[in-house]
């Protein structure tokens, strides 16, 4: 697979097009976040993308992310300086600099915000994220599933408040965090589970900055970009066809609801519902479960195959619903038990998407 | 003014009696936390109580309180630990031992529990205290009203997590750590104005620990308690009767409600409602203002002159409402900004309950 080594102002729109197609509805809008990171990127200058290989054993790696339900993130712009606190911060704690910013997540505007946030601090992006996909909740990072401890959580708002929360177990950290965020307002960055060069192999999902610019060239490249996408990812189309239903409420620093798709042509007198929390969790057809959390289940338009994020879902679009396998990490046992469909309180038991209808 | 060196075992009941008056009903139980208190005095031993002096003007002071609904810190004990957590956290910060505890409040349970805090970090406790009584949020404590800046918040909660908030201000420190103490299950010990030696004069209510043992220490004595209390005090007695209603519940943090007194005896055909949010805020009768917040408004015992918190108020209760005037640094136009009626919501100005009918 072919990598990158930065990421030029060109290079924006093709990375922002995978993140929203990796970001499975969540993550935060992708287009929101655009403009910051263009800014960014003219002030300061390209930041340049680096493998595992790249980072110092005990080079610092700082895993930034957003938290906090997408609808607001999309209304609240954060003010820029989140990352200076909060790298501030973990240098003062572990009495060393940071090395490298890492997307915690690399699905929807985590991703392309990771940019902005690894340029304003002027140190490299690792090519790698804590998921290879977006999630909803604090403890659904792969550093997690390795087993690192989560001992650190640092959050900034935009008002400039910064909390440290150095919670018991990764549950906790969920919990304290969600609610600092409702706190200051229902959107904050936040670093956590920050570790070293030695720990990344194995504890992070390898290569996905240059995967989220593969993705968003081959759609831009092809005159049949939903078929492009469909044989780059190995993915299947749960359905084409019309949104005709939105449910969604913003609460408790999520967004949750679903989504009612209507087959057309091919597709027709077919009926899929999504089920979301901030990302798409489970897709259903007559009861019957086509694809669930952890693999990939992401909206994409039925044109242009850009992804749709849950915030943007609106009655009447035309859509193709897209499913792929999620990275192997997430599905051993305590993958599963993180971020399976028990985890999001469904009482179902995974079943990898190539082997359900 | 007589002032004590040190808390002994055989201190602890009057100490809790005077805490318990100071407490204008919150503060927390005292009796829930006196078992604790004991227990730390015959494991760690007496502890020294110092006056501002003799704290080194460099020297660290540790102000510590719970946070949250007295309600629920009577059902949920700490776990003991949390005093070691915290100064483990504010020592790694300030590069320096921690040299002396005081207590945010000495008002209620979080008077009382400061010497088992001191006891447990084997340092002196300082004769002083942040309020000079109880109030409900994180900002209302002296330190603010002198104007030290609210840089560094710290709390420990039973289960072992530990938050820290550096907020960009006063009312940010409430909201954040009161968002942190509800996700931790409603309960937490919390360090906040850590100050040093040099910073304590003005900036703190002196002579209060003292002030509780005299109060405790004058009822025991006395065959007229309550008489005995009042002329110590230069207390008002807005009203002697039977508690004929409670409305409370407990939310958001905080125990919010009101009391209904029916007079008896010589205040026959008077009712009095006093509003409570943790503590005793405002004392009405006919629509008319007797006393309110920063002023104190201590429910007691008709007979025994004990502190009745808000917590232990019951249906059929004989008991006096007395009122006193709070520190003269409450009566500034910051302190009354910071923690007079209007700062809890009420439309009305303050007057000195000795002025008041």
């Amino acid at each position: 697979m072919q990598t990158i080594d930065r990421i030029t102002p060109e290079d924006l729109p093709a990375f922002a097009r995978g993140c929203g197609v990796l970001g499975t509805g969540g993550g935060g809008s992708v287009d929101s976040g655009l403009p910051e990171v263009a800014h960014a990127l003219s002030k300061y200058g390209d930041v340049l993308v680096v493998p595992l290989s790249g980072i110092p054993d005990d080079g610092l790696v700082l895993p930034l992310s957003g938290i906090g339900a997408p609808t607001v993130a999309h209304e609240m712009p954060m003010s820029g300086e989140e990352p200076v606190l909060i790298a501030a911060e973990v240098e003062r704690i572990f009495g060393r600099p940071v090395s490298a910013v890492m997307a915690s997540e690399i699905g929807g505007g985590n991703g392309v915000s990771a940019v902005a946030w690894a340029a304003r601090l002027g140190v490299p992006l690792v090519d790698a994220d804590g998921m290879g996909r977006a999630f909803p909740e604090v403890q659904m990072v792969s550093q997690h599933v390795a087993g690192l401890p989560v001992n650190l959580i640092v959050l900034a708002d935009v008002q400039g408040n910064l909390t440290t929360i150095r919670p018991i177990d990764g549950l906790w950290s969920e919990r304290i965090a969600r609610a600092v965020t409702v706190a200051c307002g229902g959107s904050a960055l936040m670093a956590d589970y920050v570790l070293t060069g030695r720990q990344l192999p194995g504890a992070v999902v390898e290569g996905t900055v240059s995967a989220a610019v593969r993705i968003g060239r081959t759609v831009a490249d092809s005159g049949e970009p939903v078929k492009a996408l469909q044989e780059l990812l190995q993915a299947k189309s749960l359905i084409t066809g019309k949104v005709v239903d939105v449910e969604r409420h913003t609460g408790g620093g999520f967004v949750r609801g679903s989504l009612i798709v209507d087959g057309t042509g091919a597709d027709r007198g077919r009926m899929l519902r999504v089920e979301i929390q901030n990302e798409n969790l489970v897709a259903f057809e007559d009861g019957h479960v086509r694809a669930c959390v952890p693999d990939l289940i992401t909206v994409v338009d039925a044109e242009t195959a850009d992804a749709i994020s849950t915030e943007s879902l609106r009655y009447g679009q035309r859509i193709t619903v897209l499913s792929w396998p999620c990275d192997p990490l997430w599905r051993t046992p305590r993958g599963l038990q993180i971020a399976g469909p028990r985890a999001f309180g469904y009482d179902l038991d995974y079943t990898p998407v190539e082997e359900l209808r």
